[in-house]
């Protein structure tokens, strides 16, 4: 019934005993224990091995989760805060077990206020599911990470994705958070208005915390009127450094974007095969215009002005809904994609982020790291931003397969942060991330985290072991 | 050489007076401590009594910034960084006496990457010296608060003004900060990527904290390319509903606008009087459309078309550049133009924001709460984000005026939180809106607010009697 870690602490395990036993009492069935579930509830989408936590609490209400907090804080016990999963960097492993927090099924839609765009939602609510009630009105909320992520896990992990380039991170898009705080307090961090100077920031303060702060328990989100007209297609070019190329220049036109992403070859071929795609195996540009009908138009003759000047070649409009639908898709499953390329291995997938000017040299770098290294793993990206990934193929069972992988991901954290970027434009820290927060803030900066850390969690219940330790 | 407050404490008196030595040693002739210096830097432009500092720093550098901190915190002694002293509510007031630490001499441009939209500059550079630098570069920083303020002030109250509504506030043109730290640590909250998911949201703690968490040192903001056109007019409405019913459905239909501005007739009286315009007497919109010249043009005209339909008059345009400036200096000297309308009366500024739905009932109901009053207060707004203020004419030493005033401001606010307002879209809290602040946010709240300020200043010398008291 214990995590691996804590069963070597015989007094942390009468801890949890009594824990989930006042849990039980507490929440009734809405605490699990079995095996399967609790293992479900930690890491399951990366290189990091699982770690169960104890037991998983599927709160129904913000009553459970300060049932659920109260039980923990007496007993000195993890709650780590659970979306769907989805995360790539163990954000919701249970190094020092614990217990998971399972939010899916606070998922209602409590208000669309389509005359204000803007709308608020318990934090179980999904991407799709949300736009899916969303489009009757003609509104949709942009932030798309990928996976069908909850809400709320995209808030705590500061999610972005396509279309950021255009709508900007979550942080951009909530307005207010609910969250519950490790000492039980229910606080509401802003309001309704667009803007406000009334205090700290507290609404920033818990996207990106990965909930090690607190629980979020409702979202405001801002919300947009759909485009009346989207115009998507897609672009080869000889090289990638053509294709970044043509995306720093986009980009420094002011040509408002609203999706501008990089396949590599190796990425093309892979989707080429996994979603019926007949792409020419070159590194591509995947792009979208949002405006009116005339303005969409004008962005996309614009842009293939400069791809053209960047050797690309013909732009292939995807018009039809449908079509539109197709590639975004196959854009989306990337990741699934590129499984078939190494039958057995794992993906792993890692982000960097740099500022624009730096794109090209740090994505060909890392090119020919991959190259030099033998290792198999394509590159995507959300390069409006400056923002990319590789999605490496490994046999997490072969320590000298990990070993390189490692090596690799800690080269192109390196590279990133020489040319001034970040060791994560959006996957977050989790614990995959954290021995390079370091490098890349500083001592004294890590020092002021670990004071926000303290000053919200003295007890150090919340999602231990994420982004500081203190 | 104390400020009155000081005066009563004996020990105080002591302290101030040592820590004076002090920093005469550390910083020589940097330290002034005379009357007028001292009484310039406490509030200049509200009705707020002039608390003043018992000294001023005029900081040079980082350097100069540390030293006076560590003298400040071995005497317990208040520090209240100063910018342009342009806020509106207080917040360079000196109620327990302290150092005013003047930052307008730490400005210098450090760095413009222009393939990259950013910059690095340091706290004093005020923003039309900012844009002057960057217009030979075909770039602009966007927020625009009306005074000519230090971009570290701008930060520090969480700035907007007229172009908020297409560019955002300062919370969204930030990349990255240096902060000094209360205990002298120096840390950078950022890189220049242009997103991160790396660790907790410093730079956001520290916009909107005016000066009550540490020290801005350097700033690296988001520029943007100035737009191929710009289109700006005005467009007359018979009444002050009909005006906020057009922005209303603007906003909605998704105009991206750049600028959207309201004026009652009683401010266009003043600025035609004041500006030398010729205006009809009833309320306007400003407005400024930014794009292609295509894409600026089809704004305009469907704007036009909402106009109409709410009985708006005939849109005069100011296309040449320097009529968009007489129209921008007139929408920006609102504040000055209204003081002929009292004689001898101080102009008294105050905002709210409301969410877009209720921002005609919102203005309407402030204007009859106007009238009925008997106040001359025009109105003017930052309509296309709901934020709106009015100024206020008070003779500040009639209490009886100052009373009338108070409580007319008192239903203002609770007017907008009704509405889920908030008590200060952009004007910040300072001395003058932290008796709103409980009933905006809720005792839970402020308890979290007071941790953060405990966490990162826990002796209280930063700017203390601000936001909130610990």
């Amino acid at each position: 019934m214990f995590s691996a870690e804590a069963k070597v602490d015989p007094a942390h395990g009468r801890a949890v005993e009594s824990a989930l036993a006042a849990l039980g009492e507490a929440l009734g069935h809405k605490l699990v224990t079995s095996q399967a579930v609790r293992e479900q509830h930690a890491n399951i989408t990366t290189y990091l091995p699982n770690e169960a936590p104890d037991g998983v609490v599927f709160a129904e209400s913000v009553a459970d989760v300060q049932a659920t907090l109260a039980v923990c804080r007496d007993h000195r016990l993890p709650v780590i805060p659970f979306g769907t999963g989805t995360s790539l960097e163990g954000h919701v492993n249970a190094p020092r077990g614990g217990i998971s927090l399972d939010l899916s099924r606070m998922n209602r839609i409590l208000a669309i206020h389509g005359e204000d765009l803007d709308c608020v939602i318990e934090p179980g609510v999904t991407r799709k599911r949300l736009n899916e009630d969303l489009r009757d009105q003609g509104l949709f909320f942009p932030i798309d990470p990928g996976a069908d992520a909850s809400i709320g896990g995209m808030a705590s992990t500061r999610a972005s994705g396509t279309n950021a380039v255009r709508y900007g991170t979550m942080k951009d898009n909530v307005l207010a958070l609910k969250v519950v705080l490790p000492n039980g307090d229910l606080i509401t961090t802003s309001r309704r208005a667009k803007k406000t100077s009334a205090g700290y920031d507290l609404t920033r303060l818990f996207i990106g915390a990965e909930g090690t702060l607190g629980v979020i328990t409702e979202l405001t989100l801002r919300l947009y009127g759909i485009p009346e007209a989207i115009t998507a297609g897609v672009c080869p070019f000889p090289t990638i450094g053509d294709a970044c190329n043509a995306v720093i220049e986009t980009i420094q036109s002011g040509i408002p974007v609203a999706r501008i992403e990089l396949l590599d070859e190796v990425q093309v071929r892979a989707s080429n095969a996994y979603a019926k795609l007949s792409l020419a195996e070159t590194p591509h540009l995947f792009l979208e215009f949002h405006g009116t009908h005339a303005g969409a138009r004008e962005q996309a003759e614009r842009f293939a002005e400069i791809a053209a000047a960047h050797s690309g070649g013909a732009f292939a409009w995807a018009d039809k809904p449908e079509d539109r639908t197709r590639l975004w898709q196959a854009r989306h499953d990337a990741y699934w994609s590129v499984l078939p390329l190494r039958p057995g291995a794992k993906a792993v997938a890692t982000d960097v982020c740099v500022p624009l000017s730096r794109l090209a040299d740090c994505v060909m770098e890392t090119k020919r790291d991959i190259e030099a290294s033998g290792l198999i793993a394509p590159i995507v990206g959300h390069v409006g931003d400056g923002n990319f990934h590789t999605t490496l193929m490994v046999d997490v069972d072969d320590p000298a397969d990990m070993a390189k992988a490692k090596a690799f991901m800690s080269r192109m954290v390196e590279r990133a942060l020489a040319m001034d970027g970040t060791c994560t434009g959006e996957h977050g820290v989790g614990q995959g991330k954290m021995k390079y927060l370091s490098a890349e803030h500083g001592a004294e900066t890590l020092d002021a985290m670990r004071a926000l850390k303290r000053a919200f969690d003295p007890l150090d219940i919340m999602n231990p072991g994420k982004i500081v330790t203190i």
